[in-house]
């Protein structure tokens, strides 16, 4: 008699099975066939779990995006100022993108081809990642630390040079993630004084 | 008789077709057949000029990428100090995105598909504009005008900020276009004042 997960664990098995296959094969060279195989099940089992592989990514990137989102949430809730928050959340932002560059790639590529209701869920995160950092932004400029007339555009132009990252990031460069990180985070808390 | 155009004249007509009708269809929607049709040519006689789809879309590319680069070498050898030159090229290249961010966004998401040549002929003009961006920001470093330790990270963070408007730029948004790129360009020119 084999073992019985419960079904949130094996999702939890199938979703780190996809993640790592997609990031070694690729997403569109990664089949339903090998994920099955990954995890010991048969394919058709596998469907008892997700619908489809789009499905997978798009829960991939909402666990992703909500780690991140959290993180970046207690940042803002600290006792500190508006520069040290915000070079604390570019950190964490450029750490994320860095830990899952393949991923993200595929994402922003992506993205246009996920289920609707998936979309819309990432949007919301993405949305809320942005009034994160334009929140702060505010906060600074209205201490007097920031000077910007467009918080948004600020903010927009920050979450963009984090972004990028996933384009030349090279996990064996020349620079480590936490210089890189650490590099960004300067630039853009500089950007943004009077 | 119908006039017979030069090639030249006709694959800049074609091109600009093509660039007309992926913008208004998008790429993937668009047809070799629609292209041929708005130039007037039978399909067959359109493969005269170019070999695939993908070829037009590299080749709107080049002409795009080759632009910009002129257009940024004209403002890294003007006599200016390197915050000035940095300011104008951030403007301009700001602007290049968002007169083509639906261009830019198909080429961000499809480039990987483009034939190997002009993938090539692609990689060697985005070098040159991160060699060109890089060129300044050491430029005002060593005049005492710019501080960082990372010249080139600083150029992509740069980067990074004007080619993720591609992303959240529409055409009738709250801000035009000359204001987008002015807050980007105050934005990176501050980021590296010592």
């Amino acid at each position: 008699m084999t073992a019985v997960k419960p079904k949130g664990a094996r999702e939890d098995e199938i979703l780190a099975a996809a993640g790592r296959i997609f990031r070694e094969k690729g997403y569109h060279a990664t089949s339903v066939r090998d994920i099955a195989d990954a995890v010991g099940l048969l394919k058709g089992s596998l469907y008892h779990y997700i619908r489809s592989k789009d499905e997978l990514l798009a829960r991939l990137f909402e666990g992703l995006l909500e780690d991140t989102v959290r993180e970046l949430e207690a940042i803002v809730a600290r006792e500190a100022t508006a520069e040290a928050r915000l070079g604390e959340m570019v950190r964490a932002y450029a750490r994320a993108v860095m830990a899952h560059h393949d991923a993200v790639g595929l994402y922003l590529r992506d993205w246009r081809s996920l289920p609707p209701a998936h979309l819309a869920s990432l949007a919301s995160r993405r949305r809320r990642m942005r009034a994160l950092f334009t929140e702060v932004i505010d906060d600074g400029v209205r201490a007097g630390r920031f000077a910007t007339r467009e918080p948004r555009i600020a903010a927009l132009a920050i979450l963009g040079s984090c972004n990028w990252v996933y384009e030349w990031y090279r996990p064996r460069g020349r620079l480590g993630a936490a210089a890189i990180a650490e590099e960004l985070a300067e630039r853009a808390v500089r950007s943004l004084r009077p």
